[in-house]
């Protein structure tokens, strides 16, 4: 099943997204006529469990999915993918209930939901969020300004990392319809790339929802098991670029001379394609094996208490920093190859450097990533490799 | 009289560069005002020499120059010293009537001047050029079609690099008024970065000029002789940009905190702005001692002929290289440094990242300056430093 | 089992490896005794086929066992695993005869075998070697000089690389046991590091060995499946190197202060320390990535003729390049750490950087395998990951 | 009269060093005899001010002679400039007497100084000294251990750093007599490199000199600009030892062929070689720009307050920083160009890289530089390049 649906994930990728590069990078109105037909094609939301309808397809398989996405567009891609954080938690930490009325309709309408953490002056350090979940009754009352959230004005819900006294970690995630009233989207970053997705400054003023709404366990250590998934696909994105670059390269090679000869003939361009080659290879495998990791967690009858008794995992983080690490090589090397038009808006390279940027940046950068890793898996010996 | 040249530019940036990076990267139409505000300043061409009325500031001293515009924008600076690739062949290698018809009228215009050389299919390999300038009577007649030309639109004048039987080496660099019958603008192409900047596809149908605006010397070593200088500037603009990056930098730090103390006293955050400043030191260090090289060899009463003795300098070869690849280090470093935001258009990093790209690509990317280091400053054995 | 043998040789390595580095460094008379102690734990060839009496080990758990071995001492780990270069070819391409004859006594008596490939004027071109392996009666005869090979002095038997004509390939691969007459050792070279190990230039005059000793198709073809086996455990000592830099690092940091402060507190260590354990952590998987390929090829019934279709694996060349690669920074940044301390003998890092160096220069240098990824796997369109 | 020295410079490499590699790196008896064969040829302490007898070579020249000797080897390069650090503090801040006893006779006899700085736990840190010069009549009594000090056993004199209640600062710089009673050689340690240097632990049990022996100054911003000084010439050895193993490299190539063409021809090879030659010369700009920077505050009338003034200087510790990377980085490309023969001792690269690794470690790595400059140079607004 999964090689069928990566096929059709290619085939839709090579219609809808490879040749379309300046439109993908056009900053159109979000979302894209193109996500629908996605939906439209059974693909929308496929790692949902196929208990819930979904195609069950695991992490590791959703490694080519996005793969073979982002090869056409990062935009695209991200945009197609990073509904399985808020999924993912909502699956694993949120009652039937929620799962019913939450998960179920991104199946049947390949609709979308967001996370919303970040705020000004909380980027790299959640846990200075100010904004506040209260319990009033029944219900939560939600308030405060969050910064980036990628889907969130068409999203079915968001889920919200907010201080809560309820939750005894002090820190809760909580599941809002996007059109409860006092959600507001603020403004549509303008994004350096990936300008075919959408990421929303958002502001919640006195938002009301049944306190069942909050997700069980500590707000933030939740947020990190979702960060999993998501963390893994963004790096994942960086495979599907790279290999985009490497064939660009190697199209414009096979029409280029240098020294009357094919530039593929060339032993310093060879040495940079091979480079590459090792590199992408080496992205991918480390991926599909944080993702299978991450499978063979959720394949566990204790997978919601076990996810939170690791928390955020090294192979995850080492999938992020290392493709965002890398793929940035790439794109640099790539960069310089096309000469003086690859400067120019008639080469799509600038657009493939400016799309891999996001890697290494979103959903922690390198800096916090490698605190964490050194802080969780160095300084206990035993955590170590 | 530098220091004051200097102290001018400075001012002139601040004014009207520093502040306006959304509308200097808007590729608004060229050339943009603010180039003839920058003649009113008395400073347009400021490295043309004295005796025909320029402030005779030497290329030492223009690396500083050049370092202010581009910490002010790097198009504005690449188009405010490419004139220097022109006018230094015209000066060196041209008779006494060009440098009054069209060195003198850039002093009192504050005009431009552009060289047309790369092609489609002779970008790296200027050796392949198929453009050609044939003797009919007293006059040469131009035709060919050329790829990148900075300023040609708006140019008094272009130094094409063209084929010709007339030179005994087969090519032949000449000077074509910009309102010669069948000077065609193709296109202006458009750049990833440096959008202040204009860039043109020039054709070539039929040119009449005078067979004496063919410029003394072999044609490809003129023109060698002309890109030391104005690659010294190219390398200079990685130090205004990298000194801009810097800036913002301790600016963004000076506002933020890291586990409640401010990010400036963050050793992380340090050591990579240590390295940075080092870095800039380095860059700039090779600039000025490449600019002092050729301004010593200017000095020399035989300059013209040492200069064809000579070719393409090493010191200027290694300036390109360094600050090309150096540049793109701290740009790189730089892009990761503002989390988020600075991966939106509210941040002025993604344009600085897309303007420092060029300094390793525009004449002649790195893969081919380290083959022309490798034959001529590494094979011959008295050559190596 | 695998758990089990892993302890096992951790209990190897802490006892006999990992305090003796002055002495696994002294260049001592090859073998070292400890390599008889591995035998006598019943370790010795651990990755030979249980049917032949080996503990079956698969290479994806070989990878941990040379890890355990490498963070001890490389020298040591090379020295006991390189005969799987040998016997995998043996095992693959060699009669049931030689099989008992060969491989039988290797598992019994813990000795070893070597492979000879490498001639003074064939090094990364192979295609070069001049030895000749020449037909007389039922014998073949072999004659030649061989530069590298390690354990061949004490070894049972040798696999040499030679031109035959027997071979429709014009190069066999032949079996010659190692006290047939003829055959000589011309030197022990000293090598920068791995000094536990040793590696000699073996001459063969006239040397006689019976024609089935040949092993079954292409010399060169056969070679490159062994290849796939021995690279990836040389990658993966670079993961067992890399970990014990760690280590050392953080017991340095452990018993350190920085501005009254232990040095683990230190951001910049601790960035340090993180960038190596995601580091670590890639080059493991990409190392157990491409045994599970190796081992799951060698499950097949037609394990053989699969091997010789597949040649070279994209995923060992892979781990090869890219542990060298990244061993080596870890070790450059292992080695800026300890001050003036890390630079006598006092301290182990030395030892550990000259070690590392090997990964990337055995078994082919980074110029030949990007090369050779390039040719076989980004040239063909459909082999590309 | 430098082109002279220079020269003679030169022909001393040659004859005394470039082919005697194994014995340099031998850990021969301290100080090899070649030391005194370099006095004999008038070379020994070159840069001696012309005043007392010296050269009067600057700074800047003393770049290319530090340059040839080091093309020769490190250690003896190490060794013959390292005075510097001593003379240059006494003279600049010691009494007319002092210099009459001390620097003459380092002119007439060809003999060395020793400066006496880090302590075991007091490395990076020179602020956690607990050596003791304390007042006793008309007296200084020296009490401490100290760790790395180059030369110190056969040196005329050490200028060792100490904690003084007589100097306002707290620490002083006090000449020491090699032979006053007290001073005891702890051991010399064993070096990975430079192994023709000699560097000892030192200690003083109650060593007495006159209180005049105490340098003019704060003791730790003397040796601050002392070792501007040393830093610039330790930085130039990365210089040599790159040049060295450029010309290695090119002999290895002209004598090696890859698919039946020479080495040199090789695309790959070109391209490493000609980014070693641009590395190489901005390497050596970067040493002489620092150079002359130091040239031009030590012919000021007013050198001695001046170079208090400014302490460490951006460009020295520039070059220091540059060049250990730099150089690192050529050592690192060139330890992978020379094949299995290259890890052996009969190649000379194993060496060369060992001695390159000091240039990042001694007298200050790059972690405590790259604070310095940042807290010196980017901190403060006006002090950014």
């Amino acid at each position: 099943m999964s090689v069928d649906v990566i096929d059709r994930v290619r085939a839709f990728a090579r219609t809808e997204l490879v040749d379309r590069q300046a439109y993908l990078d056009s900053f159109a109105d979000a979302p894209l006529p193109l996500y629908r037909r996605f939906h439209e094609a059974g693909l929308a939301n496929w790692w949902l469990p196929a208990e819930e309808g979904g195609t069950g397809l695991g992490l590791e398989d959703s490694v080519d999915v996005v793969s073979e996405l982002s090869y056409g567009d990062a935009g695209a891609a991200f945009t197609l993918f990073i509904s399985v954080l808020g999924t993912s938690m909502v699956s694993l930490y949120g009652s039937a209930g929620l799962h019913a009325r939450y998960l179920k309709p991104m199946i049947d309408g390949g609709t979308f939901c967001a996370t919303v953490g970040s705020e000004q002056a909380a980027g790299s350090e959640l846990a200075k969020i100010t904004t506040t979940a209260v319990r009033s009754g029944d219900d939560l009352v939600i308030n405060g300004d969050k910064y980036f959230s990628t889907n969130a004005d068409f999203a079915d819900f968001l889920v919200v990392i907010a201080r809560s006294t309820d939750n005894p970690s002090g820190v809760a995630a909580v599941v809002v319809p996007r059109d409860t009233p006092g959600v507001r989207i603020v403004k549509r970053w303008e994004m350096n790339g990936l300008r075919s997705s959408a990421t929303y400054q958002v502001s919640f003023e006195n938002c009301r929802v049944p306190a069942d709404h909050a997700l069980r366990g500590p707000g933030l250590r939740v947020l990190e098991v979702g960060l999993n998934a998501s963390r893994i696909l963004i790096a994942t994105t960086a495979v599907g670029v790279a290999r985009r670059i490497r064939d660009h390269c190697m199209d414009y090679a096979n029409t280029k001379t240098l020294r009357d000869a094919p530039l593929t003939g060339n032993a310093v361009f060879a040495a940079k394609l091979g480079q590459m080659e090792m590199q992408i290879e080496v992205m991918r495998t480390q991926c599909r094996s944080a993702a299978r990791e991450f499978d063979a967690i959720l394949s566990r009858p204790d997978a919601a208490d076990e996810f939170l008794r690791r928390g955020t995992l090294k192979s995850a983080l080492a999938a992020k920093m290392f493709c965002g690490q890398t793929g940035w090589q790439i794109a640099s090397v790539g960069s310089e190859l096309f000469g003086g038009l690859g400067y120019t808006h008639d080469d799509a390279i600038g657009k493939l450097v400016r799309d891999m940027r996001y890697v290494a940046i979103v959903e922690g950068g390198d800096d916090v990533l490698r605190d964490l890793v050194f802080s969780r898996y160095v300084v206990p010996v035993s955590k170590r490799t």
